[in-house]
């Protein structure tokens, strides 16, 4: 069975050393000092490694189970979750009147994180009802926050959000769920919600979804869209539950992965409903927090990468199997571990590469949200909402490729279920679609954010660069990251110029190279954090760090990025170059 | 669910018009004009299309079940494979005196992947034992083969291979399933096989198992190795069937995908055996057919992308979601078709120009088998060898990739069962795996076969490629093919010149760019392919054909691969070029 210890000291490492949290004037981020957040750190690693990933497996086994129309999630998730809430983790990030902690957002990222590597499915249930709260928090009226958040915040009462129906996901204009307003200002909506994650379930009393409906005679498409809280309770004045609401559970979809969340067919029949935020502005609503809810999606591809790599090493160093080729390295044994192949060593390479600066890449977006929701900051907020789809839909691509790689290392033994290594793959596939697909977050970020306010975020984004390399250019101990990281970077605005010019005159030239575009802004910014990371490194060990293996080790791993990941950066800019002439040629029906 | 057309059009193409099989001096091939190919690819194509295909999904969501020590394969599997008996597909390069076709090697591979296509786990059954029926036609008695083929040719017997332990996979040395010497110059084989495919079910009257196995008293690891056929009934020299052999079965292993194959833990104790070709010399017996073989499993790579992208077409003109940036395209429904969404196409014709290209390296591949085979060329023979691991390593990881391309296009319709996209990612998973995990092709290609017969076949395909492009290098037609080939060949030189350079100093640096040295070679020869391809077509347009979209259509799916895939090149140079400091820098400690 796998196992997951969490990597609090490279956390702590982006953290402190990288980020200097708390050195930072983000209102919150004086107390989190090193002791403090590693105290909190520790604690979930506990609750993550001995609790939630030992029922990681039995969640993809059982999975959930719909009887009756009652849906039960698999065994041990009850008890789980009861330990989760009494721990106080389901609401860290949240005001403190609803009974959440307050903590900075790039801390609850880093517990995040912990879970999503030791149990997707199961940490959904509560990710989609922070997700839930935090929209009700930004939209909802005082008696709405009054009445549902400190229930959600606590997960007494879980969340969902029903976007998605059966002919659209992407494309939200073409819904037709309906919500009919009564005479008491109330709603009765009626239609049918797909893909709903956390969508019913045995562990909270009661589930508040959010549901995105047209209110008829409103304006067509996407701007005739509301958004609705509707419990699966009605919920009286006081608090109490009462009567069922009109919403029921069509199905449970079987999926690919995630097995132990369950992802609903929701049919709602003149469900009561309360309109949250204005009318027909339901988009914006849900929206509002999209990058963190998009940011949190791009941190399970790090998770999924992290999890499946730790098992990878430990399966790497105990299977014996061939010799190394330069000598016998365990000549008491039968055969040499399987780490002493060089190409074995490739794979586990990218993996460790790449965890690790993904992790500093989302650990530096959450204090750029951080930045703007605390302080006000619109530079920030600017420059993470560019970055976010980079974040998304490369760390999810990648992190995806890097299951696949861990679980390569296992062999035969990856490919049968009985050593979990499946099921990290088929779990992370699905952040590569939810919370957007991948395409769109290309499209996303070539499409609207790398214009944004007139192209200045992106400008922002080399202007640091910039900076970086001129500042440390002349550092020798950090030559093997800044040359790579300009010639990386000079690609990226290759190809953000390239747009500009092209864009204008035919938008397929830019669209055909945006998936291409994301991986590789995708890559510089992964190449800047292992080349911030390799200075805090170097400062550790100048000061006289006594674990100088550990900074050592982060050096050699940035090296290895700088070196044999970067280079992706060429092939991507010679495609976006490459326009999209060969991508448009065909018609349809050629295909 | 999922629908497959078997691509006869695009594989009598490279048949026909890039081959020129009919035109061969090649023994056997002057009888495969372009009708009687036709005929068959048609009736192979009803035969997948129509029975094997609507049973994939069946196979995938009921598994095989071991009951009372009896496996029952899927509902249906039973009588397709009777059907599939029934029309000799099983024998069609088999000897005709064991009832096989002797048809080409290239033909049946052309075949092969229709029936790879539309359902892998089936097609196994009959696949492993066309693998356990080469070994005893290459290296069995007189005796053995009268014994034994003619029913598994029929597959009324099939057959297996068993080589896999629990500690052991490619390093076989340490196997430990032994057979003792009896008095009747039989075996009694006593040991543990796992991962056997095909292991058992319920469609055959016999099993034929190929086993691996030690005679005490041998020779140390890999060098005391001999195989042994151990049928799971006696037979008799009259050829009945007689009691049960101490075979049988532990498991049915629960597995990522192929879930309609039996993929079995089997139990030897002193089961009856017979030594087949030389004591000793198992190893040599069981690879004998290792270029097919493994040519086989790369033949499933190209063929999981090609079921996987003809749906994913047949979803991307039918979903409606979103508008063309350029302008709507269908005006009168709620939204435009995928397929006009550049990020679609950029996916689709990543799909398209791999499955096209990666057929025709196939079918080039298994002509030289052939031409080795049935004219004994050892250049041939050779350059196959040499090109074995790209074939399998680099269309297995690509076939993969493909897959979940295609996937992708579903959108969150791609991660549940119902619409069959997730089983193709699945099943195809296996195939980077099984018969030499992908790590392992790289290194036999960098570490064995680039400087067998001193570099003799490296250099062939070096002066294939350069005087292709020198014969054709003042046609203006072909300008967009010449220039990128000769760069990414160029490529490849140097990453063979780093090679040399440095792999006799330390192996390290070679074999740390194993992997991408077998990428690197993968897109120059779909490089080639495609070149040759856009050549037939201009000749067919020259020519006057009639079906000029045909053929414009691969000059436009040969020029996309041209300029958007074939730019990876230089990336895996770099990588290559890199070394292995990198790679190798961490203790294992560290990792």
């Amino acid at each position: 069975m796998p196992t997951y210890t969490a990597p609090v000291k490279d956390i702590q490492f982006v953290l402190h050393e990288m980020l200097n949290v708390a050195d930072s004037d983000i209102p919150g981020y004086a107390d989190m000092e090193a002791d403090f957040t590693n105290a909190v750190l520790e604690e979930a690693g506990k609750l993550t490694g001995e609790v939630l990933a030992p029922l990681n497996v039995v969640g993809d086994h059982e999975g959930c189970r719909l009887e009756n129309g009652v849906v039960y999630t698999p065994t041990g998730f009850k008890e789980a979750f009861e330990q989760v809430k009494e721990g106080g983790w389901t609401g860290l990030d949240m005001p403190e009147e609803y009974g959440g902690q307050n903590l900075p957002y790039v801390l609850s990222t880093a517990v995040g994180e912990m879970f999503s590597s030791s149990n997707q499915a199961f940490t959904m249930y509560q990710g989609l009802t922070h997700g839930a709260a935090a929209a009700i928090l930004a939209h909802g009226t005082e008696e709405q926050k009054n009445k549902w958040l400190p229930k959600m915040v606590s997960c007494e009462w879980t969340g969902t959000m029903n976007l998605t129906e059966p002919h659209c996901g992407t494309d939200l204009g073409l819904m037709r769920t309906k919500a009919e307003p009564q005479d008491n200002g109330t709603y009765k909506i009626s239609g049918q919600k797909i893909f709903i994650s956390a969508g019913d379930h045995d562990m909270a009393d009661n589930i508040v979804h959010l549901v995105l409906a047209k209110v008829p005679g409103g304006p067509e498409g996407i701007k005739g869209v509301s958004l609705f809280i509707v419990p699966k309770f009605l919920v009286d004045d006081e608090g109490n539950i009462g009567a069922r609401n009109g919403v029921s559970v069509g199905n449970i979809e079987k999926k690919m992965g995630i097995h132990g969340n369950s992802t609903c067919v929701l049919n709602y029949d003149e469900a009561e409903g309360y309109l949250i935020g204005d009318l027909n502005k339901g988009m914006r609503a849900m929206f509002t927090m999209m990058n963190e809810a998009r940011l949190g999606v791009g941190m399970q591809g790090l998770a999924a990468a992290e999890v499946a790599y730790q098992n990878a090493v430990d399966y790497a160093k105990d299977r014996l199997q061939g010799r190394d080729v330069t000598g016998v390295k365990n000549p008491d044994g039968p055969a040499d571990p399987l780490i002493v192949h060089p190409d074995v060593r490739r794979s586990l390479m990218d993996q460790k590469s790449f965890a690790e600066a993904a992790r500093a890449f989302i650990l530096w977006g959450a204090t750029m949200i951080d930045e703007a929701h605390r302080k006000g900051d619109k530079d920030a907020d600017g420059l993470v909402s560019l970055l976010t789809p980079v974040i998304k839909g490369f760390l999810t691509d990648e992190g995806y490729d890097m299951t696949v790689k861990a679980q390569q290392i296992y062999g035969g033994h990856g490919y049968i279920e009985e050593h979990g290594m499946s099921q990290f793959t088929r779990d992370a596939r699905i952040a590569m679609i939810y919370e957007g697909a991948n395409g769109v977050q290309a499209l996303d970020l070539v499409g609207r954010k790398l214009a944004a306010d007139g192209g200045k975020h992106v400008m922002a984004f080399f202007e640091l660069v910039k900076n970086f390399c001129k500042e440390n250019g002349e550092d020798e101990a950090l030559k093997d990251f800044i040359e790579p990281l300009k010639k990386a970077s000079k690609d990226l605005q290759a190809a953000g110029m390239y747009f500009m010019q092209t864009g204008m005159k035919n938008p397929n030239d830019a669209l055909s190279g945006s998936n291409d575009f994301m991986h590789l802004f995708g890559h510089v910014c992964l190449g800047l954090m292992w080349a911030q990371m390799a200075k805090a490194a170097n400062a550790a060990l100048a000061g006289g760090a006594s674990d100088t293996e550990f900074y050592e080790t982060k050096l050699a791993t940035g090296r290895y990025y700088m070196a044999r990941r970067l280079p992706a950066t060429g092939m991507h800019l010679a495609r976006i170059q490459s326009g999209g002439d060969t991508v448009m040629a065909l018609a349809a029906e050629n295909f």
